[in-house]
C-alpha cells in the first residue's frame, strides 16, 4: 500500500472562515475527508497534519523519512520565504508535490515566487479543494513510477 | 459529454527525441494516445493538436469559443513571453489550465514566469505526461463544478 | 489621394466579444466601416487587415513600402515584446501611428513599455474606436506635412 | 456647446524658442490660435493657461470643476514625477487626456514613463502641434460618449 | 501653551468632494474644527493651512522656526518624491509627525516609499480624520517628553 | 466595554535592555501596565501577550476572532517577511492596527517595507511607548465608527 | 561533403533596403550568392531560407535533424526573446552559430541580451556580410572536429 | 563685462541655520557677499536670487534669455527628480554650471543622481562656499572660450 | 573558564543523512563531540543546542545573556531571512560568530546574502565541521580580547 | 602586407592547464604557432603578446597606434568590468575585434556583458582556438573593406 | 608653501589624440603647463604624473602620505569600479579632489557612478582643462582652511 | 612539512596606519610575523607578499601552482570586481581561503558581494588578525584531508 504525508501549511485551519472568494467555502476538516476518500480508491495510506509553526513543518518533513513515500504539502505563505522549508524537503530526499488552493501566479507578485517549488517533482496551483486530490493522483504516478 | 481542447506548444512535436533526462522519453503520439484513453475514462471528448506558430495557437484559442467547455494548454516556450496568448486565453473566456511537462519553477530562472498562468485557473507543472492527465482531472472537476 | 494602411493585430478578430469593458463592444467589422467612412471624408485611401501570426504582420508592414504613405498599426499584445515589428516598421521608413483602443498605462504594468512606440511617430492609446480614428487625422496631417 | 480646458504644463511658453528639432517651430500663441480654430469649427468652448508652477497646475485642475466637461492637459516635465498632478486629475473625477508634442516613448528612459496617464482616458504623444488637435477631437468624442 | 502647526498638501482642499471611499467624507473644514477643537482639550494652541504648492509647504515650514514646538505635516502626494520638503523638515530642526488619511502601505506600491518620513520623529497612517488626531496626541507627548 | 487585543512580536520581552537609544528604556512590564491604565481610561478590556514563535503569533490572531474588536499588533522583525501573519489577519477579518516603536522609515532600507501593513488599517510607527497608546486611541475610533 | 544550414531571420529580406549604414548595401541574394561561393570553396554543400514567422524558423530547425551536421542562424530580432527558437535549437541537438550582422553589443541595451546563444557553440556579431562567412569556416572546424 | 546669473535652489535660505556640520555655518547673506567680491575681481557681472519654489526657479532660468551668458545654479533638493528644471536649462540654450554645497556623491544614494547635471557643462559639489567661488571661475573660462 | 554558546539552526539534526556532497558525511553528534573535545582544549565550556524552530532559536540567544560570553551560531536557512535572529543577536549585546558548514558564496543566489552577518563579529563558511572549530578558536581570540 | 595586433589577456599564459572542459586543451603556445601559420597564408604580420596586466593591455593598445592595422584582443576576465580598456581602444580609433575562446554567453550570468565589445567592430565567442582564427579572417575583411 | 599632488589616471597620456570632440584637443602635456602655471601663481608646488596601471595609482596615493597637502586627481576609468582606488585615497587620510575633463553626468549611464566620489571632498567635472585648474582654487582653499 | 602561500591584496601595506577603528592598529609587519609564529607551531612553510598591482596577484596566484598546497588569499577592495583573480584561482585548482580583518557583511552594500569567494573552499571575514590565523587552522585541516 502506498503511504503518502499530506502536510498543510500555516492558516489552512482557518478554510472555509477565510476569504471565501479566494479559497472556496470548505473546511479543512472537509477537505480531510475528501483527500481520504480518494486515497481509500487509490489504495493509498495518508497522514494529515496542519501547522501554523514553521519549525513543525520542518519536523513534519524530517519525521517522513521513517514512513511515507511521497509528500504531500501546501506550503501556505511559508511557500515564498521559508528556505528552510526548502532545505527539509531537499535533505530528506522523497519526492514532494507542492500544492496550492489559489491560483498564486494570479495573485500578487511576491506570491508567483515559490522557494520551495525548486526542490519539489512539480506545482499543482488553483484548483480548490480539487488541487489537494490532483497531488494524490500525482503521488500515485511518482510512486508507481508511471510514466517517468 | 464534457469537451476539452488539448493545445500543444512549440517543439513539442520533437517530444521523445528531445532531451528525454528532462521531458522523458514519450512521443507526442503516445502522449496523446494516453490523454484519449483517460477522456474515454472520464466521459470526455477531447480535441488535441500541436502548433509551433504562435498565430496558429491563437486561431485554435479563438476556435474554442465554439465547442470547448474547457482548454488544457502546454503554450511551452511561449509561456515566458506570448502576452498575445495570454490575450486569447482571457478573451475566449473559458477555463485554462497550464500544463508542464518538467518543473518550470526548479530550470532557468527565465522559465519561472509565467505570463498565461495569470489568466488560467491553474498551472499543473512537473510531472511529465501525467502532468497532462492531471489537467484533465481538473477538467473534469471545473466543469463538473466540483469542488467549487 | 492619401494612402493609409490599417493594421489590426493579434486577437482583435475577437472584438466586441473580447472584454467589453476594456475594449467597447464594437465588433471589428463595425470600427473599419467607420475608419472607411471617415478615409473617404478625409480623402483618404485605406487598406485595412487583421492578423494573428507576428510573421504575418511582418509581411504586410513589408508590403507597405509598394503603396502605403503612413501606417496606422495597433499591434495589441505585440506592442511588449515584438523586436520583429518594430524592426520591420524601421526598415520600411515609412511614418507609422500607433493605436491602442484601451489606455494601456493604466492597465498592468508589462503593458505600459511599448517596444514598437519608439520606431513610430506617435501613439494614441485609450480612446476605444476613436483612437483609429484620431490615427487618420494624424495621418493626414503627416503626410500633408501640416504643422510640421 | 462643449466646455474643454486646455492646460500647459512647464517650459511650454518656451515653445518655438526651445529644441525646434524635438517641438517643432511653433509659438504658443500660435498653437493656441489653432486650438481656438478647432474649438470653433466643432462647436466647443476653450479655456487655455500655461503654467510653469506645479501648485498652479493643481489649483487650475481644481478650477475644472465648476465649468470644464473634459480636461486637455500635456504636463510636460511634471508627467514624469508629478504624483500631485496624478491625485488632482483623479479628484476632480473629469475625462482628461493627455497630450504631448514629442513621441516621449522614443526619448530618454526616464519619459517613457507616465505617472499622470493612468488616471487620463488615454495619451496622444509625438504629432506635435497636432497632437492637441487630436486631444479636441478625442474631447468631443469622450463628451458626446461617440463610440463608448 | 504648547503650539503645534498643522500642514496639509496638496489636493487636500478637495477633501469630502474627492474618493470618499478612500479618505471618507469629511470635508478639511470639518477636519480643521475637529483638529482645533482636540487642541483645546489637549491645551494645545494649533495653527493649520494647507497649499497645493510644494514651494508654499517649504514657506510654511521655515517659518515654523518662530513659533512651533512641533509640526504635524500630511505632505499627500509630495510625500513621494519632495526631496525639499524632507530637506525643509530636516533644516528646522523641530520634529514631525507625518499623517496619512489613507493606509498609503495598502496603495500603489509608488505611494509605499515616503521620501519625509525618514527626517520626521514616526507616521501615522490609515486612520482617516483620526490620523490627525492621534498626531495631535503624539505631539503632546513629543512636547512634554512622556515616555522618552 | 471594547475589546482589544495587544500582540507585542519577537525579541519584545527584551525591552529596556536592548538598544535603549532606538526603542527607549521601558521594559515590557512598564509599557503593558501602561497599556492597561490607558484601557481603562477609555473603557476597554485588553489582553496583552508576547511572542517569539512566529507559529504562536498566528495561533493568537486566530484566537481573536473569539473575543477581540480589534488587534494592535507590533510584529516586530515579523513585519519585514512574515507573509504567514499577514495572511493571518486578512484571514480573521477583524481591523488591525500595527505598532512600532522606532520610526522603522529611518532605520535600514530593509525595515521600510511592511509586508502586514497592507492588510491593516493603519501604521503607526516611531513615538516609542506612545505608540501603542496611539493605537488604543486608533482602536476606540475604529471600534465606535468614529470618524469613518 | 559538409552538409550546413543557412537560416535567416525576421525582415532580413529587407536587406540593403534596409538602415544600410548598419546593415550594409547588400542585399539577401548578394549575401546568399557569396555564402554559396565560399560554401563551394570548402567543399560545403548548404540550404538557404528566410522566415519572417518565428513558427516558420522552428520548423526549420526540427527539419535540420534529417539533414544537416550544422545550422548557422541569424535569428535577427527573435534573439532577443524567442525562447521558443533556444528550445528548438537545444532540442535538436546539432552545433548551431549564431550570426549577425551588426555589432549588437553596440546597439540598444535590449540588443545585448540573447535568448538564443547560450545554447548555440558560439557567437559572431558585428563583421557585416563577413560574419556569415566567418559562420561557415566556424561550421567547417566544428564538423571536422578541429582544434576541439 | 561678463553677466553671470546665480540661482539658488530651495530651502538655501535657510543656511547658517540648517545642518551646519554638513553645509558650513555661513550663511546666504555671506554667501552671496563673497560671490559679488569674487564677481567684481572677475570683471563679472552678477545677478543672484534664492527660490523655494519649483516654478519661480523656472521662471528665473527662462529670464535668463535676455540678459545672461552664463548661469550657475544651485537646485538643491530638485537636483535629484526636478525635470522641469532640467527641460529649462536645455530650453534656454546657454551654459549652465551645476554647484552643491555638499560632495552629494557621498551621501545618501538618492543624492548621487543629478537629472539636471546632464543638461549643464559640468558639476562642482562638495567644497562648501567655495563651490560657488569655483563656479565663478569656470563661467569665466566657458565664457571667455578659455581651454576649450 | 571561557563560555561559549553553541546554537545549530534548522534541518542540522538531519546531518550527515543530508547532501553529503555539500554538508559532508558527519552527523551532529560527531559535530558536537568533536566541538567538545576542542572546546575542552581550549579550556572552554560549551553549551550545545540544535532548533529547528524559528522562535526557539531567539529564546536559546535571549538565554545567553545569563551566561555565555560569546555565540557561536550556524543560523542554516534562516541565515537568509530571519531579521528577527539578528535583532535577537543584537539584542543581546554578545559577541557571535556565524558558522557556515558550506561555501554559502558557491551557492545559489539567495544563500549570498546573510542577514544576520552584519550583527556578527565576523563570518566562517565553507569549511566542512572545521568551520565550527575556527569558530571556537574565534570565541577564544574575541573572549580574549587577543590581537584587538 | 596586413599588420594585425594580437593582444591575450589575464590568466591565458595557463591555457592547457586551466580548466580544458572549457578552454580546450592547447597551450598558448600552441595556439600562438597556429595564429602565425594562419597569418602566414593570409599575407598577414602578426604581434602577438600576453599580459596578466591591466595596465600593460592598456600600454599595448597604446602602442597599436604605430604599427597595427587591425587589434585581435581576448581581454579574458576583464572583458566584464575593464572600462579602461574600453576607453583605451576607443582612443586609439583602430578597428578591434573582441575574442572568446568559451561561449560567454552560456556561462555565468556577469560575463554575459561585455563593457569592451561596444567599441570593437564585432564579436566571436565559443569557438575555441578557432575563434582567433575567424577573428584572423576578419581582420583580412575589414581592412581589405571586404563586403563594407 | 602649499604642496599639492596631481594623478592622472588610465589612458590620459593619449590626450589631444584621443576623441577631441569630447575632451578637448589640448595634450597632456600642455594641461601639466597650465597647471603648473596657476600653481606658480597660488604660491604652491606640484607633483604630477599620469599612471595606466591601478597598482600604480594606489602607490602614488600611498607615497602623498609623505609630502603631500592635498591630491587632486582624476581616476578616469577607474573612477566607476576601482574600490582600490577608494580605499586607498581613504587610507591615506589626505583631502582628494575628484577631477574630470569630460561631464560624466551627461554621458553613458555607466559613466554616472564614481567609486572613488564619497572618499574624496567634492568632484569637479565638465570644464575641460579649467578642470583641474579649478582643482587647484580648490585645493587652495582647503589647504587654507577657507570657508570652512 | 605542508606549504601555505598567503598573498595580502592592495592598501593592506598601509595597515596600523589605516582606519584603524576598523581593521585594528597591526601593521602588516606584525601580522606576518604572527601568521609565521602559527605556521611554525602548525609545522607549516609559509610563503607571504603583499601587492597593490592586480596583475602582480595574477602572477603571485599562477605562481602557485609550483609550490603551495593551499592559497590564503585577503584580495581586500579586489575582492569585490576582480574576476581576473577569481579566474586565476579557479584556474590554479588549488585550494583557496578567503580571508578579511574586517566583516565585510557589516560594511556598504558593495562591499557584501565577493566574486572570488565562489571559487575558494571557504571564506574567514571580520576577526582582524586572527582572521589569518584561522586562516591557518582552515588550511592544515584542508591539506589534511581532516573533517572532509
Amino acid at each position: 500500500m502506498m503511504r503518502v504525508r499530506v502536510i498543510h501549511g500555516p492558516n489552512l485551519n482557518l478554510l472555509g472562515k477565510r476569504d471565501p472568494e479566494v479559497y472556496g467555502s470548505h473546511t479543512l476538516e472537509q477537505i480531510n475527508a475528501e483527500i481520504e476518500r480518494l486515497a481509500g480508491e487509490l489504495d493509498m495510506e495518508v497522514q494529515i497534519s496542519q501547522h501554523n509553526s514553521e519549525g513543525e513543518i520542518l519536523d513534519a518533513i524530517h519525521a517522513c523519512c521513517d514512513w511515507a513515500q511521497c509528500i504531500v504539502i501546501n506550503p501556505a505563505a511559508y511557500t515564498h520565504y521559508s528556505i528552510a522549508i526548502c532545505d527539509a524537503i531537499k535533505a530528506v530526499r522523497l519526492p514532494a508535490i507542492e500544492i496550492h488552493l489559489s491560483n498564486i501566479h494570479a495573485r500578487e507578485e511576491f506570491r508567483h515566487r515559490s522557494v520551495t517549488a525548486p526542490v519539489c517533482v512539480g506545482q499543482i496551483a488553483g484548483f480548490g479543494v480539487s488541487s489537494y486530490l490532483l497531488g494524490l493522483y500525482a503521488a500515485r504516478d511518482i510512486i508507481a513510477k508511471r510514466w517517468r
